[in-house]
C-alpha cells in the first residue's frame, strides 16, 4: 500500500509518499507561499528507497493561487517519468493527514468524511491556527485524488490516556464542561513513535518500560510514558506551556497576562502573540535558533548564555515533574531537531540528575547518526537514548491500520 | 527586647508581642472589618509565656473608622492591667512589619523611613493588593508608637538568592528590565524559618542539607533550599502559580487567559479574579477548605475526590521539579495549615516517590503535635518532617537582628 502523508498549513504543506511494503520513503516535498505572487515547490525523489537517503531534487517557482493548484502540481510530479514514484495516481491508496487538535472528541485516528470534517472544524476554538489549515489538506486531496480515502491522525491522540488528575486544570468546572479547557498535549505522533522505537531498541516489552520522551525541536514537549501509555505531558490546552521554545515562553506565572494588560496597556491578543512569537529563546536573547545561540555564547554573549541556562533549568524542572509522576524511570529518550542533534542540551540539560542514575557519556553523546543510540554509558541505571523521530511514518502506519480496521 | 509584629491588610491586621528574651509570645490578636459599621477586635494574653499556650481571651466590637483607631485600641490593651503585657508602651522597643513584595530593591529586611516607605509604594504594581496595605501598618504604628523603630521584613527576601536561570522568565527582556517581571517567590519568612528549624531538629549543619520546604496553607508554595539558601520556588512574579490552592489555580497553560478572553468575552481583570478567587479547590469542587473536601470525598463526592487528586498530582509534579533542581534531597519538610495538619496530603501527596527514598510511616503521620517531628520511618533515605512554622517569630528575630546590626 502506497500512502501520501500531508501536513497542511495555512499557506504551505509538506508531504511524503511511502510504500508501506517495507515502509520505504519514495518521495517528499514542501510547497510554500501558496497564494502569494510566487510559490515555491521543493520535491525529493529517493533513489534507493529504504537503503539510502540519496535523492534527486526538483525545485520550481510557480504561482499557486490556492492549495488546490499546489497539490495538482505535486500530483503531476508523482507520475512524472523523471520525478515520479507511481505510474498512476490510483496507486496512492490512502492519504494520512496530520491534524493538530482532536479535543476530547477524537481519541483515535479515523477516516475523514463530511461529519468528521465538521467536527474538526468545530474544534477550531482549541486550535484556531491549525485545525482549519490542517483540514484544508483534506478538502484539496478530495479533489485531486478523489479515489483515495483520507485519515485524520491527531497530535493529541497519544495523550488521550491521561487520567483526570493529570488533565484537569484547577479552574472553574464550567470551563472544562462547556469549553473543553483541559490539558491535551501535542507532538503525540512523535512521542508515540519514539516510545515504541525506544522499546524495540532496548529489546524490552513496551509494557514493562517507564520512560520520558523529550521531543525538543521548534516546539518542545515531554511525555511521561508508562508501559506504552502516556500519563502526563508538558503542553496543555495549547502548545504554549512547558519547556522554553524558540519563540514560545512555556510555563510562566499565569498572572503575567494581567500584569502586562494592567501595566503595559497590552491587549489580550497582543499578549498572546508576545507569549507565542516573541518569547522563549527569542525573548531572552533575540535569537530563536539554538545553533546560533551556542555560537554566540561560545564567543561570550551573556544573553545567549542566559537563554541556554534558563532552557536547561526548565528542562530539568520538567523532567523532574514527569519523573515524580512516573515514580520510576527506565529510559530518557531525546528526539526532534534539538533532541537528536544538540549535544549541549543533552549534556547540560541532564547535569545534576546523577542521583537518579542519569549519566551521559561524552563520547557517545558526540556521535552523529540517524539511528537510535545510547548516550548513557553501559551499565547506567537509566538508559539515555537518542531516537530520531519519524512522524510521517507514524501517520502512514496509523492510516494503514485505520483502513485495515486494525487500529488498537 | 519586646517586639510588636504587625501583618497589616487593607481592612484588618494581625499582631503579636514577643519578648525576645527567651522568644516568648506575650499576646496576639486580630482586628477585622476596619472602616465598616462594626469592627471586631480579638486579643489573647498568654498566661504562662513560653510554657503553655494557655491564654485569656478578650473580645470587643467597636467602630474603628481607620487603622489608627484600631491600633490605638490595641495599644491601650497592651498596658491594660488585666489584658496588658507591658507597663509602658515604650517597653515595646521595635515593630516588625510583614511586607509581601520587596521586588529586586529589597533583598534584606531594613528599617523603614520615608525613603524606604516610598520605595515600597513604588513596588505596588508587583503587589497591588498587599504592599499599600502592609505599609499602612507602618504609617499607623508611627503615630501610635512613635518611639519604636519599624522594620520591614519581606516575604520575597528568602528567595533573593535565586540564580538568573531560576528567576528569569523566557519573555521579552524589556519586561524584566523595565517592569521587573521575574520569579520572586513568596512565603519566604516561613520557608526560612522552617528550613532553619528543620536543620536544628535534624542536628545537622544547615550548610550541609538539601531540602524542599512545603508551605501548604491557604496559599501554598515549595522552596528548594540548598545549604540554607533558596535556589528555586514554585510561586513567581505573583503568589498565583505553582500548587493548587484554596481558590488559586497555580500553574496552568498561560494561553488560557487569551482563550477565555477570545471565547468567553471575559476581561483581563475578570480573568485575573477567576484565577485568584474562583479556581483551585473552589474551581474544581466548589469548596476551598481541604477539611470540607476530605469529609465530602469520604462520603463519595466525586468532584471533591478529583480536587484532591489534582492537588496531589500537582504537588508531586512540583516536588519533582524542585528535586531535579537540587539533584539530591535530604529532607522534605511540611508546614503551615495543611502541611502541619493534613495527614492525607502528606501520605497521598508523596505516594509514588518511594524510588527516591521517600517513605511516610502511617503511625508517625497520624501524630498531632505542635513540635517538629519525623513522619518517615527510622532509617529512611529522605527525612520527611513536619515542622510548625512561626512567621511572626521569624519577623521578630529579623527585626531584632536588623536593629542590632546583626543581620546576615
Amino acid at each position: 500500500m502506497k500512502i501520501l502523508v500531508i501536513n497542511c498549513g495555512s499557506s504551505s504543506f509538506k508531504y511524503q509518499v511511502l510504500d508501506m511494503n517495507g515502509e520505504k520513503l519514495l518521495c517528499s516535498g514542501l510547497v510554500e507561499r501558496i497564494g502569494q505572487e510566487q510559490s515555491d515547490l521543493a520535491h525529493k525523489k529517493y533513489l534507493a528507497p529504504g537503503q539510502s537517503d540519496e535523492a534527486a531534487k526538483y525545485q520550481a517557482q510557480e504561482k499557486f493561487p490556492t492549495h488546490t493548484e499546489a497539490l495538482q502540481a505535486v500530483a503531476k510530479l508523482f507520475t512524472d517519468p523523471e520525478w515520479g514514484v507511481v505510474k498512476n495516481l490510483t496507486e496512492i491508496q490512502a492519504i494520512g493527514h496530520r491534524m493538530v487538535h482532536g479535543g476530547e472528541r477524537f481519541t483515535r485516528a479515523c477516516v475523514i468524511d463530511a461529519a468528521v470534517a465538521q467536527q474538526i472544524i468545530d474544534l477550531s476554538p482549541l486550535a484556531p491556527l491549525h485545525n482549519p489549515a490542517n483540514l484544508q489538506g483534506y478538502e484539496v486531496a478530495k479533489k485531486v485524488l478523489p479515489h483515495a480515502p483520507s485519515v485524520a491522525v491527531f497530535d493529541t491522540e497519544f495523550h488521550s490516556t491521561l487520567a483526570p488528575a493529570a488533565f484537569r486544570y484547577p479552574l472553574p468546572e464550567k470551563f472544562y464542561a462547556e469549553d473543553g479547557v483541559r490539558r491535551y498535549g501535542f507532538h503525540g505522533t512523535s512521542h508515540k513513535y519514539v516510545s515504541r522505537r525506544a522499546a524495540e531498541f532496548l529489546q524490552k516489552p513496551l509494557e514493562k518500560i517507564n520512560m520520558i520522551t523529550c521531543h525538543l525541536g521548534n516546539g518542545s514537549s515531554l511525555a511521561a510514558v508508562r508501559g506504552g501509555k502516556c500519563v502526563d505531558t508538558t503542553m496543555g490546552l495549547t502548545p504554549l506551556p512547558g519547556l522554553v521554545m524558540g519563540t514560545r515562553c512555556g510555563d510562566i506565572d499565569p498572572a503575567i497576562s494581567y500584569f502586562l494588560s494592567a501595566n503595559k496597556g497590552l491587549s489580550p491578543k497582543e499578549i498572546d502573540a508576545i507569549f507565542n512569537k516573541q518569547s522563549g529563546f527569542m525573548g531572552l536573547c533575540g535569537k530563536s535558533d539554538l545553533r546560533d545561540i551556542h555560537a554566540a555564547r561560545q564567543s561570550g554573549d551573556a544573553r545567549c548564555q542566559l537563554a541556554f541556562d534558563v532552557f536547561c533549568h526548565v528542562l530539568r524542572r520538567q523532567i523532574g515533574a514527569l519523573w515524580a509522576v512516573l515514580g520510576q524511570v527506565d529510559a530518557l529518550v531525546f528526539t526532534a531537531g534539538i533532541g537528536e542533534n544538540d549535544t549541549f542540551t543533552r549534556a547540560d540539560g541532564l547535569a545534576g540528575l546523577e542521583p537518579w542514575g542519569v549519566r551521559v557519556d561524552p563520547a557517545l553523546n558526540a556521535v552523529r547518526s540517524g539511528e537510535p543510540r545510547y548516550i548513557s554509558p553501559a551499565g547506567s541505571k537509566v538508559a539515555v537514548l537518542v531516537v530520531p523521530t519519524n512522524e510521517e511514518l507514524e501517520i502512514a502506519r496509523t492510516t494503514q491500520q485505520v483502513l485495515q480496521g486494525k487500529q488498537f
